[in-house]
């Protein structure tokens, strides 16, 4: 880390994102709008992909290996924009690196605190991320009042790798996801998995307009803001930024998802070895 | 090798079988249907799960740390009881490895082309299998009067997963990967995924009564027959077969899982290292 200071200010050094795939990129997007000078180095770990049906012991392997991945490229804070990730990893991590990191959990429950009017507040996610009950627990301890209501829903990410972002098969699968959260009549809804901003709009249909979707990508955007900030290490340079996205499968099916994603292509994706 | 072999005759040692996860228990089944004498050790790279929508370059690294782990419990035979690691790895890993090794296309194709009276067949599997041609090549090279048409089908997998396999959703999902298929006249279909079987009741109803489905695990059984009786490597000993079942994630989920594709319990699952 020496080394890459004194080529760079502290503050020069680019902003890590992973995640296990693709959809951490709504995240790094986020950033990019809010943080226009910061250079992202985002890692996907493709070739494991997908996290949220894999225990807590691989998600924590994997998630170090991905840690392991952007610390060669001298990042100087870490986001996990995985909501499975964050769930398992966060606190491990957080006790066994240096760099400071950023999860999408206490951000997305801090938004959802904010925005509920009556407390009952629902969350979807992965099976992993939902077994974890890291939502609940966050939510609880900002709001104790609150009646948290969570569900996983292991067909959305493939509907959304798939591309049926709409139509007949995703609402009813959406129907049958959904019901037992519309039952308990919250008026505030987290995506907690960053693929789901993709069917919002399947979801508010099904939900109906009175409730608030929830997603994490703003949120942790303003977290890594107020974080560089207060450390004095947002980025000077007068260079426009470059940003390199990484991932451990091949490049072309990520590029293909990523314009699905972002709606434009991605400069350049370059595979690089996890483990 | 020969180490294993002082201990025990060449032919009582166990007949290996790998999947990317799950799917290839109903392989296995076959196979110890078939040699009721012989023993299994079954890999599942459940930490790697799914290998269907993975590259190339990806599926056959991963093909080969799963021979790796069977080649430390000295098995005789290799079953790649997964479509997507055949179409990939085969004719790599028989190059390079010693043991005779058995894939599944082949006997899953030579079944199609004994059983179609039009000639018309259909292969559906995983976007991985199809994007590779291989059931298509295998296909024509045994009948060249074939007329194939191939169709990736990436919901059928998490669809089984979730354990949603009949109903409306998978219906309708069925009836939208099918159609095509369905266009094309076929009478034999082949269930180009070792999780598509548990789609049988769906996709006959969506094809119709003319159309036969064909699966590879009964044929590759007897592919694996072939093998050991002409090698002279059926097992000899009395005592009865004690299967081993070992998975790259930890056991829970694929106990849960594999207690819905063979309707009972398996003794014992343990976790090992792949990479």
């Amino acid at each position: 880390m020496s080394r890459v200071s004194d080529q760079a200010g502290q503050f020069d050094r680019p902003v890590g994102v992973f995640d296990s795939g693709i959809g951490g990129l709504t995240v790094a997007q986020e950033i990019t709008r809010l943080l226009a000078n910061e250079q992202i180095v985002y890692f996907g770990d493709t070739a494991r992909v997908p996290y949220g049906t894999k225990s807590r012991e691989s998600v924590i392997r994997f998630s170090k290996d991905n840690m392991n991945v952007l610390l060669k490229y001298g990042v100087k804070v870490v986001v996990i924009a995985c909501n499975t990730s964050t769930s398992w990893a966060l606190s491990v991590i957080r006790r066994e690196y240096a760099v400071p990191v950023i999860g999408v959990i206490e951000p997305g429950s801090r938004r959802a605190v904010e925005v509920t009017r009556t407390g009952r507040i629902g969350v979807i996610a992965t099976q992993s991320t939902i077994a974890s009950g890291k939502y609940t627990q966050t939510i609880e301890r900002l709001l104790p009042r609150a009646q948290v209501t969570a569900r996983p829903c292991p067909l959305f990410v493939p509907l959304v790798e798939e591309g049926w972002i709409d139509g007949k098969v995703t609402e009813s699968v959406a129907e049958e996801y959904l019901a037992p959260i519309r039952k308990a009549g919250v008026d505030t809804l987290i995506l907690g998995c960053t693929h789901y901003p993709l069917l919002k709009t399947v979801i508010q249909k099904v939900m109906g307009k009175g409730v608030t979707l929830v997603d994490s990508a703003t949120e942790t955007a303003r977290e890594v803001k107020a974080l560089l900030e207060s450390r004095g290490l947002a980025r000077q340079s007068r260079r426009p930024p470059r940003h390199e996205f990484l991932v451990s499968d091949e490049p072309e099916h990520f590029r293909t998802l990523a314009k699905r994603f972002l709606g434009h292509d991605l400069a350049s994706v370059r595979r690089v070895d996890s483990v």
